[in-house]
């Protein structure tokens, strides 16, 4: 793919050269440099609306700042597009997202210009502290560190501990924030609120200077009143303006708002603010999606949008000759109105991700049960948790990577609890695209660990919809059921609702060689490869566990006794996972059958496709068969354990 | 024990006793409600100087609200004391915090007046917010629902998200700010300063109310004056009042500071704010240790001060004929300050724990070095990873329960990036007479499941030391050493510091029935049981594996190849623990053995001593030796395995 580039950014590759350029040109450096994201993103697919919000904040800032010897750290990163190109990368950034090409985040091993990896929200301001205090203790002064955070991730508690430990460090932070009303979603809280009442309202800093003009007015009336407006001006200066701005507060020097897309005068303000030591914030006004008409317009769809026509702002939908399955959030969203019609008692819990999960689906439907608190994992589940103890049953959906965020607060506020509080994590197992960061890697290990918790995972969408019925039925203590990205197998998927029994398995087909044993969306592998080893003469014995916690005892005596030789796959790490999980049932029975497992490696896995990622950690179909096959070929004969 | 109580206190059980008496005598039961914590709690131990605090809200609280239709959650709960002893409590209050006695905080299962279980801290607010939304949503408008939180707990992310949700829903709740500048140590942060700036300078209503009457006065001067003063009036009204306190700054209307040691004052407004809907914030200023002089002076040392002598406030130490070993802590304060004299790079952080932690060691003798970051767990873990960023060798305390706020943090922040940071988890394992919140159970499972992380546990004073000596070597990635609650074994623990190999574990002894494997600090209970089976003429081999993660694969060659029976001890819980790891090690090698594991079960354990509590979960000396015995008397030949 050839993508041309505008006449002054072909001469950029690095900030460098970007500083050969006067303060004017840099207007048309940032058309260039958004007009190459359109053209790249339209025909690769990625974050889209983000980066297009920050490409004069990214000209600004590398232009103003030192660059990598001043560090830049930029929250959750979707945004940093623009970075990565100004930063060595342009000519790999149609690899972007794509297996062995550059990732969808800044990542340190990537280019010393990404100082933090990052994916999930608010670690910004913790991390350029940290950096900072370490400039601080070396005694490098000269040394910026720069927070780019938006509003929405702001309003996690993460980003708050930062500000509370930075406001008395006196350690030289600058935290930009990124002002933009959205998180993938709108933004909501009153944080945002509050926000929008600085932005919206007679400028902060004006007002002030407004007030003290008056003031000085009113002083000039004669000595009556000059004593008058002494009392105030004193009250004024050591009381109130003192607390007059949240961030002041918090001991930060608070600037703007000021207009994020005026990249003059924001490269000014940087290099002003270059000289003011201690922490400090500069708020910055600016529209997701800038420079794309569309996507300023719906900002929630262009935050990702997948494949377009750049000119026409048609999105790209490979049209299916036949009905094809959902995605797992849909099924999740729509079964989420279906079970909440028939039981009053559930409500509706996102942190920030009503169209990632498809609760908006229920948001709409049902505005009063369904809510989105902000991205604050943590109180979701807290939340879920006082919501519980009233009786009501709260479907709390979390993404599985973005759930290691609240774990104290499942196993301290529900797990002990023993409350009904349901989990969903959606982006179980290897997440894609976007990567090391986003994987729901780890949550069959941190899960099965919490006692009381039940920890299930459907097959396809009918076994989603009837765990989730399942669930939401009296008295079954928190419960987790965590399901992949992306969509299901059945085109068909809105079967009627059965209850499935707590910790019981099914066998999805007999045979005599070797026993599959499954968990989750992998059972479809399974399906498959045994019908490719059936057509080999090779007939191992299929069965899907569904629950991780309770394991299904009478399930695994049968399968132990009558199988020497079991494999294990899962879309999850191997370490504790379900694999685990059946050699201690082994252990604890006394069981002596060769056990492989198959399922993500004790290893950081990167971004790909998915079925490039399964296949490579080796629980694809095709790894199940030569697994099978290796067992098979090392014992001809069929065995049948005693 | 007999303790007597005041006049009115005998005759109040219940809240609907308190109320039965005048505002006037109100005062009287706050000093006999006082005096009755001292004399229990001086004589039967447990925290102190934060139920002294809270004796006149307390009171009030149940005073004023309609208890337990009206929902009152106090935040982390140690503080509770008094609301136990007048909600049903005060006959079983000496019982607090022993094994089978009532908790030392509140606890649904306990009473119907304990409305949410806590032991971690910040967890109030959104769980006070979920109670409200749920009344909301039942239409029981009446109820109150009450949070009761110290300045402490307000820095927690948690807390600051569940104020940003609570400030846009309409739901009825009344955070109470209970700001007495402590946490355990001190309270730190932008947060602190700013309360202390709100309670030492005029109040802040005072003030609002003395800037508009010298307006009106001004206004009185004439009509040009009178212009001003209009403009002025809007421009306040309008901007600065809107934005003029944090806490209104989020929607919450806010009152106070208040003095939170006059009970009737309390009672008038608590009763006065149920008719004000919506969120609402009252800052109460009282004293942590009220009552009690020495405990007011020195507020960090009568926390939770053990037992003392009520009149002269000698605290009680039972003096010992021999030295006897440190605590794990403080040997981990020590040598943080032994090796940061000779690793400049290394520095030290801890979440408001440097008491708790022994961190104060370091913060004392380097406090350029040595960071108290406040109750922000989650922060500590992300600003550690900008501070190993940057070279720097951090070692990031946080007891092991409370790590489970941190865990993406680890995951995301410092182990996907391979950084060097050292996390060393104080209070694993059963955690003693805290209870089931602060038991460090799961650390062993969550923490081998991350790839690049190391996880050690030391047997004793001197292999702490050799594991941090070796965590800040270079380039040892991310190292969690995890260490028990209490005491260790050595007198004379300290020994010269040597490197240990990452992954290389140690025979103890040698044996041929049986091998027990052990982990950390339990290793010295197989120790004891090898010496009791010896004298039976049993002759176990005794592995301490030292590291959870790497596996000493060698070592469990040896094990596997020559023992047919093996015994795993942890004091971590048993699913997906070291135990787990030891079966995958089998599993992966085709090993055969009859594998035993000894640890937490799949319960929630309660309150009690330690060695109770290890008992009771059946991995003590004891246990170990039952377990070893049934293998040998069920083999009653000795067996080598081939």
């Amino acid at each position: 793919m050839e993508v041309k580039t505008g006449t002054l950014l072909s001469t950029i590759n690095y900030p460098a050269d970007l500083k050969k350029y006067s303060e004017e040109e840099l207007e048309q450096i940032c058309q260039e440099l958004r007009q190459y994201i359109i053209d790249v993103v339209s025909v690769n697919g990625g974050h889209f609306g983000a980066s297009l919000g920050v490409v004069e904040l990214t000209v600004a800032l590398h232009y103003a700042l030192n660059t990598p010897y001043d560090k830049l750290v930029w929250d959750v990163g979707h945004q940093a597009y623009g970075h990565k190109i100004l930063t060595g990368r342009k000519d790999q950034f149609h690899t972007n997202r794509i297996i062995n090409g550059i990732s969808g985040f800044p990542k340190i091993s990537e280019s010393e210009y990404d100082t933090f990896g990052v994916g999930h929200s608010s670690t910004s301001i913790s991390a350029a502290l940290g950096m900072a205090v370490a400039s601080h203790y070396k005694g490098e002064k000269d040394r910026q560190h720069v927070a780019v955070i938006g509003d929405g991730a702001m309003t996690a508690g993460l980003a708050f501990e930062g500000l509370n430990h930075a406001g008395i460090e006196k350690s030289n932070v600058l935290v930009i924030l990124n002002d933009n009303c959205m998180s993938i979603d709108p933004n909501v809280g009153a944080l945002k609120e509050y926000l929008t009442s600085i932005t919206t309202s007679k400028s902060y800093n004006r007002f002030r200077d407004d007030v003290f003009n008056v003031l000085t007015k009113l002083s000039e009336l004669g000595p009556n009143a000059q004593k008058y407006v002494k009392k105030i001006q004193k009250s004024i200066k050591g009381t109130l303006l003192k607390q007059s701005n949240l961030f002041e507060a918090l001991n930060f020097r608070y600037f703007g708002p000021v207009d994020g897309h005026d990249v003059k005068r924001l490269a000014a303000i940087i290099k002003d603010l270059k000289d003011i030591p201690g922490p400090k914030l500069l708020h910055c006004v600016t529209v997701k999606g800038k420079g794309f008409a569309l996507a300023e317009k719906d900002q929630t769809k262009w935050h990702a949008p997948g494949l377009f026509d750049k000119i026409t702002g048609e999105i790209k939908k490979s049209i299916p000759d036949k009905p094809q399955p959902p995605k797992y959030q849909d099924v999740f969203g729509h079964t989420m109105v279906e079970l909440a019609e028939a039981n009053k008692k559930i409500v509706g819990i996102t942190p920030a991700m009503p169209s990632g999960s498809s609760l908006n689906i229920m948001m709409k439907a049902m505005p009063d049960r369904a809510f989105d608190v902000g991205i604050a994992e943590q109180h979701a589940v807290t939340f879920s948790a006082g919501l519980a103890t009233q009786g009501l049953v709260p479907f709390c959906n979390i993404y599985s990577s973005f759930m290691q965020r609240a774990y104290d607060q499942v196993i301290h506020d529900v797990a002990i609890q023993n409350l009904n509080v349901v989990f969903c994590l959606d982006r179980a197992g290897l997440a894609g695209a976007d990567g090391a960061t986003h994987h729901g890697a780890y949550d069959l290990a941190f899960m099965r660990c919490i006692p009381n918790m039940t920890v299930a995972a459907p097959m396809n969408e009918e076994e989603l919809r009837n765990m989730m019925y399942t669930a939401q039925l009296e008295n079954k203590g928190p419960f987790t059921i965590r399901y992949p990205r992306g969509n299901g197998m059945l085109p068909d998927w809105k079967r009627p609702l059965n209850e499935l029994q707590v910790g019981k398995g099914r066998k999805i087909c007999d045979g005599e060689d070797v026993a599959i044993l499954t968990i989750g969306h992998v059972g479809n592998f399974a399906v498959e490869a045994c019908k490719e080893l059936n057509s080999d003469g090779i007939n191992p014995a299929h069965y899907d566990l569904r629950f991780v916690k309770p394991l299904d005892q009478e399930l695994l005596h049968e399968v132990f006794t009558r199988f020497k030789n079991v494999v294990t796959v899962e879309d999850g790490c191997l370490q504790g996972g379900m694999g685990s999980a059946v050699l201690e049932f082994m252990a604890d029975n006394g069981y002596k059958s060769n056990v492989t497992r198959l399922g993500i490696p004790d290893e950081i896995v990167e971004h790909g496709e998915q079925p490039e990622l399964w296949a490579l950690c080796g629980y694809d179909t095709q790894a199940i068969i030569q697994a099978v096959k290796k067992i098979a070929v090392s014992r001809p004969t069929k065995i049948m354990a005693s």
